[in-house]
């Protein structure tokens, strides 16, 4: 197998550099001349064999969009392109419209890892025609991690699947990690525990809560034991939002993946508008600022 | 009628004023003698008529107990307590049977209206039995709002009812008042409105949304339009807590009250330690922090 | 003053006849012949004096915007529509460029206050050049509440600015409805207070709480306290959601809005999805199900 | 190292297993004659050598504190006992004054596993002395799971730490919990995925997400795709609410805990009452029962 590449920034390169290991053959184009192995897009594809796969690994959004459209008029009848980032479901169809006016198939692909996908393989969720699948499954075999098939990749649906159950994954990710977080956060607050974390590290075998992003986190607090390192500061990158935005058009309730979203929110903002006008009800119905009341004198705490 | 009154604060001192215009006698003791009628507790119930009627207005908790325990000596068989304070309504019951020891009655009376209550009334939940609460109900028509009695009054149940009834009402509030925060807030991060306050205002007749808590909060705009002077910070004093705890004891949801109160914690918070450790998180699994990516260059969001 | 009205159903008729109490001339064209002045659109149009106002009052989306293209080509220069359906704000700019082809212009006006608002009138928020704001402005003053105009109505910018404020409002009131909803139910399961309507009855006056959402319910409890004909099951009409979608779009964080929404959401399942899950995990890791233990037996609840 | 162990019910029983396979001597006791070693507690405190230690495994609650208590006049200077049930921590120090009494001292142990810890060994966390920690330690290393200690131990901190380490540990278990939940509800609401389960099972390797938890949701649905065997109702155990009631008392937002389990609170509701009392203002309100609106007929949903 010998596929193409575009996009060799963190994840792309740690891409290219597993298929290959995993004996696949990968030409990468990057518009950064110290990671690229062709000067164009057009090299690239001119150096694949028919049928020709590209994986596309770039940024989502419009960039992605724009790459597969600057591809499309460059790739033919059974070519296949799989677009793995972390692009909104919606865009999958346009893609595959775009590139089917030319006979060339469409595979949308989730791709979970991080960092650590290098090493330990990606998980892989995949949406397109069983053909276009098929023919790109010694890819999806090379990325993924080693066990069965299934432990490590599905096929999810029809175009847009991959990236809508990927969605999803980034969503369920936003509540674990909060999860954990809101724990974190108690047995600091409380102070009864010794070495708080001691016991996350506890949990990382036999307990119910034991997972991987428990183990990531016991290797942050090994780091850094009170995070005092860190500002309370979190980005969110699109899929959180869009996942719940389908919980309101599916008028299926995720309040704990709500919770996670808005404590991002919240922890951008230099200060909370909606609190103040908290502040400012409490001023005007109960003077609530002022606390200066002695023994038995009368309470300042009104409502 | 002539009452004792004990609290003379910012809610005992109104209403000791509402009571007198209202023709209701009243012997206000403070240890504030600026304010206070009488030099001791033991010349306010000298100075009132048997059977002596004491309404306790102090700040809550501790203190209000101690003022119980003070007057239980003093008073005796047909006399009454009245406890008006933001008090728990667990306290109720210890208060009442240590009143009970002497043959001294028990009311305990949640008192809502803030400083407006001087001029518009108050409105009032009591609890205790029939013979207590018929004893103080010219005090109670004296400080309610006027109108229908049953619009401002309500004999709630047994003794604690009117701490609980005033409790859930204070729960209640704390979503109110979160419900407008939200949309002012909304509002003013679109920035499609002209102007936000007359928004507000516009709302405050013939709308689904008005309320006396709007008022309230139109006038703060009108004073502070971006509400400018105000850090987003807000105390809770109690009441709130309790009910999520009822709500927790009971196995009710309360989404709407949790989010409002966990809304006031985390805005007195410096640094959010959740987030802190969704950073850490983010930090292990995907280089979040870095961002440089360029045209068609690989993207540094993964997960 | 003479204007068209389009929509003669319960929100329109109402409003027809609150017009013409309060001397605004008004056509009205409805489908229903039994309720319409005149037998079509174009008819209507005909009877107008120039410049020719219409207000449009047919249940939001593509009706409403089916309505506005209907009528178009019947209007000209210096015309005005005036939209005033629960419609999103989005649709406003499509409809104001379709009526600026020929030189009509257009205002979105959100309007609150149901069924009452013929007797009460309506609380009203616009969106539109000033120029048009002032020629609707007799329609607007005789529609709004009596009282100061600016308590009952309020340009809120331009086009789309109106139905963003009504948006915004029922996003709030769904917030509204939901603290109430919250205590409602644990006075009720506790079961502390004697008579749950008489508690919500004493708030209407003099109390932190008191609003018209409560004088509704107050309304509801007197007709059925215990609310036996009702099933908990409750249908939204979309602003929620889109105030919830904006929410997302805008960072702002607002978790008292998505649990009322949710909280909907879930009245509507027959069982849920989502804790069926959390009961096949119980099931996996611990044998929940199981609770037979006697006296010093082992423990069934494990995890 | 010769233990006595009180309690041989499903944990019980698989602790006294796993400890003998690891060459723990293990006498146990149980008013089940069917599993019981010895017929009384004197017997299995008589059969212990000095330093006896006996670790309490039933249901937590008043039968763990009187087993505690009936042990504390069989046991003297230097002895231990090891409560291993999901306590509360606040009778920790209860059962450790009344112990300490006679000079016996007091560890408590929160263990999470489930029925998989006899085969893979469970976590642990405690909290006492670090004399009898030590004293302990051969029966932790041996309940634990393989690997080095501190990824399976942990000595959370003094008396009533072990068990508050493990009520976090169950708090965030809900939230996680609930996580998997509701990305599975989206997933099977959407209906864009060809075979839920099998996206689940591809998230088992490699990805962000992978969990023994969600290990145990693809044994579920491997067994039961659509979970139609089960209800949607799930039971709380008690730490979840304790862990929110200190949330509260700590000041700790911890929205998705909250969300977790006012979700199961919902779970086993015939009907909702909030959403009763929501419907019935909607209905007040709007008549928004009605929704009979034909083509540009009058909207029938107001507010």
């Amino acid at each position: 197998m010998h596929i193409g590449l575009v996009g060799l920034g963190k994840m792309g390169g740690n891409m290219r550099a597993r298929l290959r290991e995993k004996g696949v053959e990968v030409t990468g184009y990057d518009p950064n001349p110290d990671v690229t192995d062709v000067a164009s897009l057009e090299d690239l594809v001119a150096a694949l064999p028919s049928p020709k796969v590209v994986w596309v690994m770039v940024p989502s959004g419009q960039i992605t969009r724009d790459t597969v459209a600057s591809l499309a008029p460059l790739l033919g009848e059974g070519d296949l392109v799989i677009e793995g980032g972390n692009s909104k479901w919606t865009d999958d169809e346009k893609n595959a419209a775009l590139l089917a006016e030319r006979g060339t198939g469409y595979v949308d692909c989730g791709v979970s890892g991080g960092v650590w996908g290098r090493e330990n393989g990606y998980g892989l969720m995949a949406g397109g025609d069983s053909a276009n699948i098929d023919l790109a499954m010694p890819v999806f075999d090379a990325l993924r991690p080693e066990g069965p098939r299934e432990e490590g990749f599905a096929h999810a649906g029809e175009v847009g699947a991959g990236h809508y159950a990927k969605m999803v994954h980034n969503g369920i990710e936003y509540g674990l990690m909060h999860a954990y977080a809101e724990g974190y956060e108690l047995l600091e607050a409380k102070g009864i525990i010794t070495d708080v974390p001691a016991v996350f590290k506890a949990w990382t075998r036999g307990t119910v809560v034991r997972s991987w992003l428990l183990d990531l986190l016991v290797h942050a607090l090994e780091e850094d034991p009170k995070l005092a390192k860190l500002r309370g500061y979190a980005s969110d990158s699109g899929e959180g939002r869009w996942t719940l935005e389908q919980a309101i058009e599916n008028a299926v309730p995720m309040p704990v993946l709500a919770a996670a979203l808005f404590a991002r929110f919240a922890s951008r903002q230099e200060d909370s508008p909606s609190i103040k006008a908290v502040a400012a009800l409490r001023n005007q119905f109960g003077g609530h600022a002022v606390t200066e009341a002695g023994p038995t004198s009368g309470t300042g705490s009104v409502s």
